[in-house]
């Protein structure tokens, strides 16, 4: 019997991925750049046991079993075992599979890539595979191969029609620019959500704008991004983060139907930022929106608390919060705004609660295996441990 | 002395314009194309008064007088000197001008382009001027150039840097395709308004789409579009149309800082359309949207009442109409909604009044002088007669 526990971070994309070359293996028309985010505050834990006694293959997902006839799912452990020595024992036992994920319930935060990511990591540690293994996560949902680095990551688009060069890889730790700090504006919305995976596809069978954006626009980008982390030049990040994001928004505009992720509320966050930098004079604070309404800001440490005095005089907290922190993650001290802020913010008095709450993290490291017994996920007869 | 009047109508682009080669002589970078619509519903009218007798020029709009201190209005009156016969004794004489357009209030319904549209073609009878006077109207207004044919116009960017050759012409006449029906849907915004000048001139500086979108995506579709209406496929137009609403939109959100136009209620709309067409397995009905959240749709005539009854059962109307007509324009039957197309929309409960109104209207002529001296809006001194 092997059991291994992994935490696995989520990752925030400032070159966006939109867009497959290949459905099948995940391949995508652009390179991608993210940052990770730490684990303390979102992360999805993942325990596989694998055990001659086991009777059959189980699957537990947020305490519900799921099945494991899933194509995506079926690709990674396939990738795994055709990595295995085929003279594993492991290779004839059956596995258990429990994942949780620790996202606050409710706030559309997009949970697979952390969730392939701990799976391929617990999986690779569980059956020895040596060498790269963000390209088995790509098969599983693709943004998840980011997910295993920490710090900065970029993922090759590749050129082969098998995907062994679509890989992901590190180009900055956590510890190159720990100043930089995230704030996720979760955003309240009440629109029906249209999925990431036909929404790229739709876009590649209907957008005029797609192919320029991935096969010019971007390829600079990722170099002037990679330039602008390894130099710690925040401005030049910021205006490319965001000029990314609309950019991706414009090609999901210019789909048929289109699919519009950003709404009314995400557009002021939009213009609150852009107000802040121009009172600053700089970029102090970049945006970026993925599949979803929810906003994610980039800003260095010493502006945390300044915006958020800005946020909260623009979003009024909801008046529902029954206990719940608004502000989560990294601890702040609350700041009244500045009387000279005040005149260039408009409060919006329509109703408190356009923003549900907001998660204040930080860059983190990359999947974790946790050596402990006590946090695995399962017994060791497979059964989850809550149930 | 001499006095005309004229009526000009409005247009609306089914292949948008979106960025300018030259500021001064307002030279677009890609050709644009649109409907003229009838001036039943929507009309500048404008009286323009030459007497030796007027001590100076003056200008009344909209029952307020106006500095004509202002530089399109003076490129207009320049150009239309210039082309004047030297030896008429009406260049020695001063102006009055008075304009009034008949558009309801505060629907943020474009009224530029009537506007110079009328004075231009005022002006040109008036100094006798002869041949092409769209180039006169694009200095005033770009879009106005559209605005001096009925039917169905083409403005072409033109190749000189004097822009001689970036004009107006019409490719079909109203009588072509007299079915074609128009609905405006005028929405509520509390947002505060991006002009179109600075939005389009700071997409020209910040969007890497544009270029793409002006040089490589628009020709095709010009050649499409005029395919489309010359054979009168409202399937091939309805395509087009809504697909340059968009990528127009995915241009203007691609700069930076985005000009946002289109607000929750805008994309509501659109996803109402996308989903009565699928109901119809075709498309029935075409989005378009310009520099504001308001929808123009085009519609065939015979689909105006089904559509209208689906946007009466998801819109509902406002409650403090003050016996204003909701719907405007053209008479309609009132219809309730078929139950079998009420299973495939849900009404938006939260409140009504989401559009202010609506006007449905038709394909028009171009502008038309008025020979009643009764219908002249200023007295043979060069006063507003409702002063």
């Amino acid at each position: 019997m092997k059991i291994v526990t992994v935490e696995a971070p989520v990752n925030i994309a400032v070159i966006k991925y939109w867009g497959k070359r290949d459905e099948e293996l995940i391949l995508p028309i652009n390179d991608s750049l993210s940052a990770t985010l730490s684990t303390d505050f979102m992360c999805a834990k993942t325990t596989i046991l694998a055990s001659p006694s086991l009777k059959e293959d189980v699957f537990w997902l947020n305490g519900k079993q799921q099945s494991l006839d899933n194509p995506r799912l079926q690709n990674c452990l396939k990738e795994i075992k055709r990595r295995t020595n085929p003279e594993s024992p492991i290779l004839n036992w059956n596995i258990a599979i429990c994942s949780v994920n620790n996202f606050p319930t409710a706030a559309g935060l997009a949970s697979s890539a952390a969730g392939y990511a701990g799976l391929v990591a617990a999986l690779a540690a569980l059956y020895n595979i040596e060498g790269d293994i963000t390209g088995v996560a790509r098969v599983g949902s693709g943004s998840a191969c980011r997910s295993l680095y920490g710090g900065w990551v970029q993922w090759s688009k590749g050129i082969t029609s098998t995907g062994e060069d679509s890989i992901a890889h590190q180009i900055a730790p956590l510890s190159h620019w720990p100043e930089m700090k995230i704030l996720i504006l979760v955003v309240n919305d009440e629109r029906k959500k249209y999925s990431s995976t036909s929404g790229m596809k739709k876009s590649v069978e209907t957008s005029d704008l797609l192919p320029f954006r991935a096969n010019t626009v971007v390829p600079k980008r990722v170099e002037a991004m990679k330039e602008a982390i390894l130099k710690k030049d925040f401005e030049t990040f910021a205006e490319i983060t965001m000029k990314d994001s609309n950019s991706f928004h414009a090609i999901c505009l210019d789909t048929l139907p289109p699919c519009v992720y950003m709404n009314d509320v995400s557009h002021a966050i939009v213009d609150l930022v852009h107000q802040y930098n121009a009172i600053k004079n700089s970029h102090k604070v970049a945006y970026t929106f993925d599949a979803g309404p929810n906003a994610c800001l980039f800003l260095l440490e010493s502006e945390v608390d300044e915006l958020l005095s800005v946020i909260n005089y623009v979003f009024q907290p909801p008046t529902d919060l029954n206990n719940l922190e608004y502000i989560r993650g990294i601890k702040t001290e609350p700041k009244i705004i500045k009387e000279e802020l005040k005149l260039s913010f408009e409060p919006k008095q329509q109703k408190p609660g356009l923003l549900k709450f907001i998660i204040h993290t930080t860059v983190g490291n990359g999947p974790r295996i946790i050596e402990d017994p006590k946090e695995h996920l399962l017994t060791n007869e497979g059964l989850p441990k809550d149930l």
